[in-house]
């Protein structure tokens, strides 16, 4: 390697809406809950995700991350904010979002698999890392068909440093010559950093709200795409 | 060590209902959803038993194991066995259910802290081989005050061969060092003795319909408590 990139001898990378779409399928929940909200409680939009973010953060620390802590917290909000007026086919309907989600199969994010194949041309070694539900996680790796070019898949409960710091470990990989890369700069590129790798982050265009920091720093490399980051690789 | 397990230098224990009682928050919980539905529908006990498991069943593909897709499961059962007349106070109660699981203390089984220690004493390697859902399963893991006596945890999707021939292969554990603890003859036996390992069933006081197998091998010792065990690797 070469460039600013040029000690880094194993690549993270992280799966939902890095490797593969997952944030719009959320999206796409919202909007089909916000819809069949409308039918039972004169609530705004803005007010509604207010009242549904606020449920999902009061469920973190017992739900943690993934579709099915979220499909109750879908409930839970329809409940609270129609004071118990929404009926039941109402919260079936809730629960076949849920499933939706689970069951949607996966779509890679355009040139992934190409890129994929070009970090192990040049002889990097490839981890996913990637956080939430570990049943769905598993089923989505599976489903991902790329799943054999990468050496561990690690599916992890939270994305900080102490867990980071676990993966280099385990692996024995020193930070100098890991880099991480993903979508969120407080799950891929903070705690990276902060350990001592390199961390390059890949926008995506919807960005979860549990994810948004503050102040993102401004040690990390930005780029668009994953073939966008293999350029960078030769140059 | 002598006898039977004269060769096992690698324990792998389960946790739930090994480690730590689990399958008796879930009893209770049943007891719990009978009363509430009582006074909504007319419905016998066995039968309801039947529908819950028959749902959970149908959702296992996509929900996994863990107490987020039960509840899921319990408030889709109670909606069609009231034919959608449970009021959604009482679908609320039933998400309080499902929190009062995940924020349960982890209450170690009689004598297990001491039987660890002197698995340790023994110079045994010592796995923690749980399956369920990964942010519940961190969290009791790191509740229960034993964590550090075990070499590595491995919180998987599914307990089959495939799973169990990773662990090995990742840690580097021949089949014939190794010996699975656990109360399922399906997830903690079975699999075993089909790579070729060792495996000891300690029954616990209730078994989950899920984990009952028809017809449970013959190859494996069964022991009452790891205490038991311990006394069994000195004979």
């Amino acid at each position: 390697m070469s460039g600013p990139l040029h000690d880094v001898t194993h690549l993270g990378l992280d799966a939902d809406d890095t490797l593969w779409h997952s944030e719009n399928r959320f999206h796409e929940t919202h909007q089909r809950y916000h819809a069949l909200l409308a039918d039972h409680v004169d609530v705004g939009f803005d007010e509604l995700e207010r009242r549904m973010l606020e449920t999902e953060r009061r469920n973190l620390r017992l739900f943690g991350y993934g579709a099915k802590g979220f499909t109750l917290s879908l409930i839970e909000t329809a409940i609270e904010v129609t004071d118990g007026a929404i009926p039941t086919s109402a919260i079936a309907t809730i629960i076949e979002f849920g499933k939706d989600l689970l069951d949607h199969p996966v779509e890679l994010l355009d040139g992934v698999a190409e890129a994929i194949d070009g970090f192990r041309d040049r002889g990097l070694h490839l981890t996913l890392i990637t956080k939430g539900d570990l049943w769905h996680q598993e089923s989505k790796v599976a489903a991902s068909g790329i799943a054999e070019h990468f050496d561990a898949i690690e599916i992890v409960a939270e994305k900080d440093v102490a867990t980071y710091r676990a993966i280099l470990d385990r692996h024995g990989i020193p930070p100098e010559g890991f880099c991480m890369v993903g979508n969120s700069v407080r799950s891929d590129v903070l705690p990276v950093l902060e350990l001592g790798g390199l961390a390059v982050h890949i926008p995506y265009e919807l960005l979860w709200a549990h994810e948004a920091v503050a102040e993102p720093g401004e040690e990390h490399l930005v780029v668009q795409t994953l073939r966008e980051l293999l350029d960078l690789l030769d140059h």
